[in-house]
């Protein structure tokens, strides 16, 4: 088949075996993909973040940086055909999308980031038939490849478990946060409060739901908020990932705070013990999406309580992935483009 | 007043000016002492310690190293005489302790950790009135003297809000861990882990409740307990205070484990944010005493519920203060020397 595929920290497009189905995997047909910051990330500190993850756990422990692997997790795409002995949960024909795992025919892989298991960015995929959730055959490709994207905020947005009483801060406004103030939108939590530096990520935070942009330059997100009695923020989402900003919060935030980290940074982070015990901080560490997550993130996208429309930007095929990839880190990209490996 | 008191980072004994009790201040005898390793700590690294809690907030942000201030905040007194204007709560002659913060008369001081509020290494002590509690007559003044640091155990324990699903690990059987480890038992928790390099602070761990001990160099802490069906420990209370300890228990634990941070430490503190998150884990950071964990404590020491005879070895004058201090690191040390400042 088709692929854009990762070796040795760079994107190469071309031939890659056909993925052959055991018994309860899939066979799938891609029709979208969208491309996350984790890929990007992996070229330049691919090496480095395996030999973290064997140690650690998550997602990369299972790569080898020097044989290729074909990323996307964040998919939609058709039912071509199952492995022998399989349930054939969805019709051959259907759309689906899944949490990126695979645990059938002896396969522990993460879809997407495994040498067995190739990610969205190919033509062809073998996905968990257990793990599988049907697409309603009307919804737009590229909106039902944001389900994964958003059921990761989703997940960490039930994770700090707000209530009525919270004043809400998500910190920065990639996809993650915006999943987030999507969820805590969706749980009727208010004020939301949402930081980013860059203007085009603001008026996205206001699109998905926040009752509020900051940009720290001007004003501090931790401190009193005018428009809301001067209460400060109590329960923060940080959704960054950068080191050095945990402390920054735990500097920043008032007595009792909560801190739901979710941005996934793979540098060590340091901070200051006896700070937070001074404030009696509580951090929640938000992982990946749960299948409630995945099945929430397609409802909603599905009957339009949330539009990821605005998260979405151009549609590329394999040639384009490189460039694409390239250019994740700039702010002014938009939240996703999406691949379509059918296409060159 | 005579007074064992902190100049430059070293012990001086000497006198000190009496102190003169404003409205709402007790004049307070000193009876007992307690020694805590903050205290040796702050021999060692005061300067930073100051210049880190003028940022970040903590007991130690009033002082001025190059200054003389009287340390001491496990003490138990007797009540000389009020400031005018006072309520008078407890009688002339009636023993007290205190939480050690003294917020009357326009005093916004920890006691022990400030120069105007000397603490209970000099003769007299100046105590807010609306902090004090009652000791009762017949109560041994050493074991009162141990109310602040079980009550700080105490704290750490419910601030966990343990249950009884969970299987507990306090890593540290010094004077917090065992306070933790009594406060849990109060509690009806069980199994309690405690896990300590040292035997004599397993034996202490047995004595406050503990149902296992575990010396690590013999056996994870973190792994499966033989001793109970296998479980894990899914709720870790940090009682050590070591840098580095904080990343070898996200290392070590389980799914979705939660951890105490109770080890008061002042360097920074490196971890892996993305291993936390593969785990969920959560971190709740305690932090000194509320006026609650003091009564309970104060209680529970005076009706024989927690027994805390076992922490206590020498009791000592102010001329031994500084070699007793010199050796609070040494594991072999008793939990607790206490200081009698009525003698030399």
């Amino acid at each position: 088949m088709k692929a854009a595929y990762i070796q040795n920290g760079s994107v190469h497009v071309g031939e890659m075996p056909d993925p052959v189905p055991g018994k309860g995997q899939a066979l799938v047909r891609t029709h979208s993909c969208g491309m996350c910051a984790s890929e990007a990330h992996f070229l330049h500190s691919g090496e480095t973040i395996i030999g973290l993850s064997k140690v650690h756990g998550g997602p990369y422990a299972g790569l080898d940086f020097s044989r290729p692997f074909v990323p996307g997790h964040e998919y939609v795409g058709e039912i071509i055909d199952y492995g022998p002995g399989s349930k054939r949960t969805v019709k051959a024909g259907r759309k689906v999308t899944s949490i990126p795992i695979m645990r059938q025919s002896g396969a522990h892989a993460i879809v997407g980031f495994s040498h067995d298991c190739p990610g969205g960015f190919g033509e062809y995929m073998l996905l968990d038939e257990d793990m599988m959730l049907e697409v309603p055959g009307d919804l737009d490709d590229d909106l039902a490849a944001m389900t994964e994207p958003l059921a990761v905020g989703l997940e960490h947005a039930r994770r700090g478990r707000p209530d009525k009483e919270d004043v809400v801060l998500v910190l920065g406004c990639g996809a993650i946060g915006l999943g987030v103030i999507a969820g805590l939108k969706l749980m009727g939590i208010a004020p939301i409060v949402a930081a980013d530096f860059h203007e085009a990520r603001r008026s996205l935070a206001i699109a998905m739901g926040a009752d509020i942009v900051i940009d720290p330059r001007e004003l501090s997100p931790y401190g009193p908020l005018p428009d809301f009695g001067d209460r400060r923020a109590n329960l923060i989402y940080e959704c960054v990932g950068l080191p050095g900003l945990l402390q920054q919060v735990i500097t920043g935030v008032g007595f009792g705070a909560r801190i739901v980290m979710g941005g996934y940074c793979m540098e060590p982070e340091q901070l200051l013990v006896f700070a937070a015990q001074n404030k009696r901080l509580n951090i929640q560490f938000a992982g990946g999406e749960e299948p409630e997550d995945m099945e929430l993130a397609l409802r909603a996208i599905a009957d339009g309580r949330i539009d990821v429309r605005p998260w979405l930007g151009t549609r590329i095929g394999l040639n384009n992935v490189r460039a694409a990839m390239a250019d994740m880190s700039n702010p002014l990209s938009p939240i996703r483009t999406v691949v379509d490996p059918r296409g060159l």
